[in-house]
């Protein structure tokens, strides 16, 4: 740290994002990347002809992502917007929708960069904890008088609210903006678009990270009521304008066009996922119910860094959180069937299981 | 605008980007663009091997990049960071380096987003006019006690500050960072990356979007003391880790490795800017001295509003400022040398010049 650094920054702790080792004999389930590439459309889009095209600047509305993504998703394009991944979208959205005057609500254990985002913009946060099942229970965000920040599925624990859930905390909250970040809705088809008609302070983000296989290509979108994704505009005009590249507006694009390999690796996951799952439970785990492309598990007599450490030992590399609520579970990606296999022998024997 | 919108973004006035018409019959000088495509190495880079690997985070730290870079500019790795375009470079800059304490100083003529971070972040900001001669004057920056911001070359005029001048402001704000946007010091050789082993307080922010033809690639980048990087470190990892995404990584690091084919575009950008303004001049404009790809110029009689609108008629896109000072420049960018005689004989048409 410098002299120079701002006061407030100083002493602000900021978000730990998971390993990215250059190993590649790593068997790498610590930050929810799929195991699958992306489609294959996407090399074509990337062809030599258009990266010729890279002097000049990408379009600053993403016409051809827009297109693609609307015809997909049934959602007018004026209801859309695109980010340098869904971190971007999400700080974007403590920008427009809170400030000294309107604080946030969100649980205690969820995606980590919520709190970072609510320190950096100096907003009053209301953090609730999860039910007892590590759920996060609708009532707890009824009639808020804050803008809310709900992942769904939850992360990392897995958990999904139901779209009655949801419309209760949108019904509730009619003078906030409620913001539904679905990075890993594809995993569990529980995306809440089909709100968006009916609650016009409904704002929700995702990802091609994480069910579209481009993590490394950063794109993530806003859906939301037109005059909500003016203001976000407003604020990204304000910041970056051309904050998408036109590489990964390609990419996204190609994506979008593939329609049957994207419901085919999604299947393929969360087949993985069920019989991974029943496998941690045979052995003994505690595996919560997962809407997602990672599972969320512990066992007793074992701690979280002790099955952290012994996986790492077997060049498998997993995610803990120091959350002491959760410190004893570890989060494990789902990936390939042969990986999991690979992750299940190992943890028999660590655990010393039936396996 | 809704009324979720954040109080103090409600009355805000976010940048406004160059037009990005979809009409690619224009010449299309109006946003600073290379003409030139980027060296071929890029979309040898973009192999399909390497779009295989986009279901994977991209490098956090972007050795592969930053090690290119590095051997191209002889500066440190710890000296370095990347960017999603200058842009983002630049709002880190103000989040790190200024605050309610820390006022910020640029001058009255320059880049707009200078104006647009600091009433964004509320920063107090003090403004300072170019002299008569449309140059920045360095005592005016002496022992400014706010950190200071200069474009050098400054943007739309053009002028290029000398080491000594930079120096002059450098050593007179110890106590402050001096950050010297760099996006157009290739195109008249004007760096200061000499000076960073004198100055810690020197922040050099650059880009790839102008010199480097990848405008669509959005890649910029931080040079400074490796406190200072600690720093904007610290913020990039509260906002956006992942913020440059692997195919712009790979992109980037393909235009440094073909140093002959920068050299060359870069040179003959300068060749043609020479000719054309000397053909304006030859015309009766004033033409103000440029070290960038762009060339800033007036002439007696016409005003600016009229000139762009009358090159717009002959599908020739320019931009043009509204400030009362240079409300009468155009800015055009310099393309190719046909684009350039094309444009050269429509203004000598407008202007009944002798061309």
């Amino acid at each position: 740290m410098s002299r120079f650094l701002s006061r407030r920054l100083s002493t602000f702790d900021p978000y730990v994002p998971g390993e990215q080792p250059k190993d590649t004999s790593l068997i790498k389930l610590n930050t929810n990347e799929s195991p699958y590439p992306p489609s294959p459309k996407v090399a074509k889009y990337l062809s030599a002809e258009n990266v010729a095209r890279l002097n000049r600047y990408p379009d600053l509305v993403c016409s051809g992502l827009k297109e693609s993504f609307s015809r997909e998703y049934g959602v007018d394009d004026n209801m859309i917007m695109f980010t340098n991944g869904s971190d971007e979208a999400l700080y974007l959205c403590f920008l427009a929708f809170c400030d000294e005057n309107v604080g946030v609500a969100f649980p205690d254990i969820t995606y980590g960069f919520y709190t970072v985002y609510a320190d950096l913009c100096g907003i009053n946060k209301k953090i609730i904890p999860l039910d007892k099942d590590f759920k996060i229970n609708p009532i707890d965000y009824v009639n808020c008088k804050r803008t809310v920040f709900i992942a769904n599925p939850n992360a990392p624990t897995g958990h999904v609210l139901t779209l009655e859930e949801l419309s209760e905390v949108l019904c509730s909250n009619p003078d906030n903006v409620v913001v539904v970040d679905e990075a890993y809705a594809d995993f569990s088809d529980s995306s809440c678009r089909s709100l968006l008609k009916e609650y016009k302070n409904l704002v929700i983000v995702g990802t091609f990270s994480k069910s579209r296989s481009l993590a490394g290509g950063r794109l993530g979108y806003v859906i939301t009521s037109p005059s909500l994704v003016e203001d976000l505009e407003k604020v990204k005009y304000s910041i970056n304008p051309y904050n998408v590249n036109m590489l990964t507006q390609l990419a996204g694009q190609a994506s979008l066009d593939d329609r049957d390999y994207f419901r085919r690796t999604v299947e393929e996951i969360k087949e993985t996922r069920a019989v991974f799952s029943a496998e941690l439970e045979e052995m003994g785990f505690f595996v919560l119910p997962s809407g997602t492309n990672f599972v969320f598990a512990s066992i007793d007599g074992f701690s979280g860094e002790y099955l952290l450490e012994k996986l790492r030992e077997n060049n498998i590399l997993v995610r803990r959180f120091s959350n002491p609520r959760t410190k004893d579970f570890v989060r494990i990606t789902i990936g390939t069937p042969q990986q999991m296999k690979r992750v299940s022998h190992v943890l028999s024997e660590i655990v010393g299981g039936k396996k």
